[in-house]
């Protein structure tokens, strides 16, 4: 019997007469303690004592011997001492001496079982924090969430309405019922819910913040290779992950938004599947991941407002129709810029925790403000060539450290993707080579990660991309077999593409020496199809450097947007579309990128006047050797 | 026992022997009258008499005083009286006297349970129509509909055999069962089902449409505001509102289509909320709302094909697979005009219900054959000015007064987001203001519900436009914050796209005096975002007549289309694109509108012609300052 | 007893000793003969004699007459042998006199009961092929399939856990349970899964194998019109047929990809009915055809990387949710060309069979090597006027013969619709006339068929194109209005696009006297409605011909398009591709088609050059009159 279980009726704490305890009706042995004085009622009279009630639960003798020659009828209340609780269970008594007691209370305290110990068939009190309510046309759902899991308890008033209507999200509750399964999950059919207060729940709340802390930790695991950068960024990474895994545990959904290309995929697919992992091992349902976890590719590579608004439309529906919790936003390989903004800003008014990893060029100021965590290399004097990638595969890690087997090649297919030129690459190319990718191979994985993405345009194709990347595929053979298809693929039309574009490319020789290309991506090249304009201008620059060397710039433009690639030219994109903004009344620029590739759109009436005046920036850009983006002439 | 229970089963009315009852099997005291004639079987013999069965629920003793010294073996039939039903149920019978008697068929009459008053647990017998019919893979689904409610009545006759095949939608039955949860919804598990025939079925019919038609009509409430026009468009808008609790009685489901702008959500959405309360009066699945009632913006402002023939094929899958009847269509702020008629045409060979509320310059000869109602402010002499919404925030009373509370501020909305002149405009604007909306507020709730449409492109957003609109909305701070945020981003978006574009009007001044604005918005505004062509035209004419004061066009024109706006010259659209249509051969010229507002296509090729003779009209156009559309300058 | 149900326990063959079998503790009268040995144990004493058990269900009396004054205690063993089993089941044996025997333990034999005549309520023992295995979040489901049918069995370990893991699809198995009804459906609640092994699995493999393959058999149907072509045809479409027969039969899923124009679908609807049918038959589960069969439209006329990425993700989709094996490919009016080649590659890498019934030019050499069965007429000297609609309404009968009486029309309508001057179509024609279809009306099926196609864009559209082709339509009344409207809707719509087209329309005379037509249909159409580029040319065309007669080519080009059409000049259009992408030097030239009908792709900046060179081509192509696409003047 703790104190928190003693209620005050009657209680004057200040008095200094001995305490009798009044037991609740369903009160157990667990309630009492030898010594203790109990009120409690005649059921019986026989030779050689009387027979008391002190619950329904727990009735014992007073012997005749302890009665000092006083008599009892049936029905006549008294105060006892327990005396003695034997080991088959029997109880003697004694009676009290005192005339005079101060009455306290005592509830039941029932035995508590959490959530991952469960059992089919068996009756069970849980106690923790309600996460999700769910009103179904019949039984109200409250999902109740413990230090070692989350359990759904199903709460019967009458068909369509809500049962125990005071109860909240957030309030922590003991929920008294017996475990069964429901729909091939284990549920709890609830007899009782009941709202923990003042002390009890504060008890509660306490432990249950301490243990959820401490199970949010992330997973201590050493990189996959030595990585100075990954020092820098692993405070970062691991307080993301212990956000997820909080996340998870509190019974959120996490919507993960990334972009749609290979590095954003390498991102992405290793953070799923150890969340994955980490929410199979919270919920008793072992289905839940499908409704607490959803990947979604990103047209653009920004939070555009229309993605913004279908996700918080999901959200919302989501919370009205199953009672969730508005889900967690994680931004990958995307996110960290000003035109980010809007969209957060948006998500602002509802309880949208948003956390970002990424490695574009980032506006801090802009951004953090509206962010639970931000991490980006950037922050911390690295650059974009740390890929997400690189950082989420440790991230997942973090999460679930058993996903470690299935993704020592994962970071080299992200910086390959990427063309990243990180000191670290050749590390990550060496670990994939323990596991038996070499080089080319890797490459041909990114080729096929971003074809198979270009065709499944924004739908997840979960199974197809794991096959790809061999994140979660079974059969390596059909891996390897997917990725020759696809990579060959890929080529076949980039190289169909290049033979339509070409011939019309146009060349000049800038001032500072750099060769500009420039070509009509609308006009000679196939539009809608493999690759698009981006893609068709980075395949048309890295051809253009393996035959000519640099310094190089090429443009692909179209109605009204331009896409940008240079190597050894220093272009500062992001200072241009400001300038051209300001020169060109009426055209509408806006764009960005780092300092060596980027895209601008524009209206479509001013295109040849944002052209003309880029070109002439270009001419002005400063030659800077170490900035590259293109694989070296003959490799 | 009524009338319409007895058979004629050998029964000749004209005939003047006394009448004997033969008691069907199931016949129970209810069926039976004390002093009335009975055949009985003897089923046991006693000392003191015989004890007789007159049905299997209904024995009694014949007391040896009462039998005249008579006697008689088990099994013997005979005629008995009834002469006493005792407080315990014993019942006691003479014997007849007559030796003729004319013989009447009595079935017996249960009691009948109203849908509203189904308890679990219970035996009922419910009467009423079927208005579906669900087979499942399982039992055979009855839906059956009196006049407090319709539920479910679930018959097993084999996995995926249809029960009761002689049952068709529409037919009058029986249901006896038990009332059981099911899936969380009350349903019947039907012992029996039985079609009502001859009498019983005009009976029961007959009180049925009666009680229904009762149900069915308009709650009485005065309009929010006291206004002419609406008196003149009150019997039709009690009209529809009679139709659609008509509708709803009867288990048809309902779909609405409605211009997805500002004042075609303010109309939509109170509606559907009203709906829905009134869908979960009348259905014991409290989840009913979700099968019966669907909202969809629709993309052209009129009922395209395209939209028809997803309607109708969903329609048709709907009851393919659930057995629904198909489904009542509400068209709101749309629908009127001579353009829906193929699309109306279509539907007409199946069962689908139109019914119209809309504020657009109506076609009456075309349109009105092909529906069931037609609402529209210039059947009344009345114009545009008057918006749907205005009208449908009464129509939502109608349907269910108890929304009132969450509407005051929609009419308002409704017409600052049309910019209608209307004279109760004034009126409007104040009742928002007794419920905390200022002019500015109520502006910026159309314009953030625009921008929000805007993004949703053509799904029903329902949560996220509810907290917009406040309607239904749980959080009166997320519902200012977001208008605030959305209607500041609106504006953003509109001053940016007006900078595009401005320094690319063309301005002359035609012939009238009146100035000419016209904008190439292919070659020099932001594609494919927000505000599109239409509203990229209605911003820049506004900003014109703010700079220069009317009369003012402006045509916003693109490679196939342009969008008219103009104030204070009577442009007369439709009669325009008649006359282009006739003089431009090849044009293809389409399109319509309103006095001072409209949009017309025609073909690529012939763009130059098609404008510059609509120019040429335009100047010859008449002044005319009572037509503007535009909030005055300064305000 | 059979010789399978022997183990090897202590069997050794070459012994010459008698053999006493050891039965399992679960055997019954089916697993013992009268006059063999058995092992046995005492379970009581009596006067006259001793009650032995030879297993838990087999008991019986020694009598004392036949124990030779032995005597035996309460579970002493011994060897008895069977001497009569009595008609109340009494069992009397004797002892055994040999001293030494070969001991054989038996496994009982249950009593196999095929899966069409499960019984609600009956404990049964099923033995079948596991064709699924779905882990909900409580069962494992086992999908098993016999000669008989599919059913599903649920195994329980614990919530979520997979039952058997040592189970895989394709095993053979014996599941033991109890026949219950699951939503709806009949279901196996199996109390023990058991692999067979050895020889019971090497005999069931056979029966069944031999089973499934009688029952795959195609029908032995009378073609519905005598047809020489059709007997060319015939074996190949057996095959087909026996195939889609033997996939259902293996619970594979199947997914039609078609054409999505009249053709394609006059051939895929009669086969998705008799494959609903027969799927129907095959599952114990009536629901199943949801799942197991999906048509769908494809967007164009060749397998696209967007289509089939999409597949094979649901695919995947398909087996890592509901453990369904990866779907059967069949391919309609689509799929026999190079074009596919790519599409068919990627499905390669997974277990996907292929089908395809095509009449377009095919290209054997490079899809053949893919595919599990190819029918096209040109395989057999035959060409595109025997329609894909006309093979597959018989391979829709060789399926379910029961079709037959919705089809009759079917043929004549395919014809129609893709203007086929086949000998057959008079006959065709006139089978349609014996069920009420004149010419006028076949076409007008045809041209509503198209359009509902057109607005139900790629959508499947399923119970509204069964209306129109009236296919499983169940109002024949609807039928017929609703092809009066869509047709007249058609016409007034090609109408429109012709009056804006045709202004526009320039005519010169080649040198070969063939009149060549060319429009420009981006300026000068209709854009994004019916009809579509490719139609409208066709129409216009049409018209051309009915003008002036043959020979005239057609040319309806966009801006990187052009749809060719002629009528006596052999064209040639994939030779014309070939050339123009080797003189057009970065035109980006490909695309396909027949002689006389075909559409090509270039990059929108070489149109001119692509179609100067086009026209100089077509002025050198050979008259020949033969050729021709169009219905004859005056007709």
């Amino acid at each position: 019997m703790t104190d928190s279980a003693a209620g005050d009726s009657g209680d004057t704490r200040d008095d200094s007469s001995p305490v009798v305890y009044d037991l609740d009706s369903d009160c157990s042995l667990a309630d009492v303690e030898v010594g203790e004085h109990y009120r409690a009622t005649v059921n019986g009279v026989v030779d050689y004592g009387v027979f008391v009630d002190i619950s329904e639960k727990l009735s014992g003798l007073v012997h005749e011997s302890n009665m000092d020659g006083e008599s009892f009828e049936l029905g006549d209340e008294l105060v006892v001492v327990l005396e003695e609780v034997k080991g088959n269970g029997d109880i003697s008594f004694g009676l009290a001496e005192d005339d005079e007691y101060r009455t306290v209370s005592v509830e039941h305290e029932p035995e508590i079982t959490t959530v991952s110990r469960l059992q089919i068939g068996r009756e069970v009190t849980v106690e923790g924090e309600v996460v999700q309510i769910k009103q179904t046309g019949g039984p109200t759902i409250f999902h109740v969430g413990d230090e070692s899991g989350i359990v759904a308890a199903a709460a019967f008033e009458e068909a369509g309405v809500r049962a125990y209507p005071e109860i909240d999200v957030g309030d922590l509750v003991r929920v008294a019922g017996t475990a069964e399964e429901h729909d091939g999950a284990l549920q709890l059919e609830a007899d009782a819910v009941t709202v923990l207060e003042d002390e009890t729940a504060a008890t509660a709340r306490e432990r249950l913040d301490r243990e959820l802390a401490e199970r949010a930790e992330p997973a201590q695991v050493e990189p996959l290779v030595e990585w100075d950068a990954f020092e820098k960024l692993r405070p970062d990474l691991e307080e993301v992950a212990t956000l997820l895994r909080r996340t998870v545990l509190e019974g959120r959904p996490i919507r993960i938004r990334h972009h749609a290309d290979g590095d954003g995929m390498c991102a992405a697919i290793p953070v799923q599947l150890a969340l994955e992992n980490f929410i199979r091992s919270v919920h008793a349902d072992s289905g839940a991941a499908l409704h607490h976890l959803k990947r979604l590719p990103s047209k653009a590579p920004f939070y555009e407002m229309e993605d913004v608004t279908r996700d918080l439309n999901f959200a919302l529906e989501g919370r009205a129709r199953h009672g969730q919790k508005l889900p967690f936003l994680l931004m990958l390989d995307n996110g960290s810029t000003e035109e980010d903004v809007p969209a957060y800003k948006n998500l602002a008014h509802y309880d949208m925790p948003i956390a970002v990893v990424d490695h574009h060029h980032p506006d801090p100021d802009a951004v953090d403000d509206l962010l639970d965590a931000h991490v980006n290399p950037y922050l911390h004097d690295e650059d974009y060539r740390i890929t997400t990638g690189m950082m989420c595969v440790e991230l997942a890690r973090m999460i679930d450290p058993d996903v470690t087997d299935d993704l020592r090649h994962v970071p080299a297919v992200a910086g390959l993707s990427d063309r990243s030129k990180a000191e670290v690459m050749d590390e990550f190319v060496e670990l994939a080579g323990t596991v038996g990718y070499d080089r080319r191979e890797l490459e041909d994985v990114g080729e096929a990660l971003d074809y198979a993405a270009h065709w499944l345009r924004y739908s997840e194709g979960k199974t197809l991309v794991n096959d790809v990347l061999n994140v979660g595929c079974e059969d390596e053979e059909r891996h390897e077999e997917l990725v020759d298809f696809l990579a060959a693929r890929a080529e076949e039309d980039v190289d169909r593409q290049l033979e339509a574009v070409e011939p019309h490319v146009e060349h000049e020789t800038l001032e500072s020496d750099a060769h500009l290309y420039r070509v009509d991506l609308e006009r000679f090249a196939h539009r809608f199809t493999y690759p698009a304009p981006g893609k068709t201008t980075g395949e048309l620059h890295d051809l253009k450097v393996r035959e000519h060397g640099e310094p190089v710039i090429t443009i692909g433009y179209g109605p009204d947007f331009a896409v940008l690639r240079s190597d050894g030219v220093r272009l500062d994109i992001p200072q241009m579309v400001t300038e051209l903004n300001e020169e060109i009344v009426g055209g509408g620029v806006s764009g960005g990128g780092h300092l060596v590739v980027g895209s601008i759109k524009f209206v479509k009436g001013r295109r040849e006047d944002v052209i003309d005046a880029l070109v002439e920036k270009m001419g002005d850009a400063a030659i800077d050797e170490e900035l590259s983006t293109t694989v070296s002439i003959g490799e």
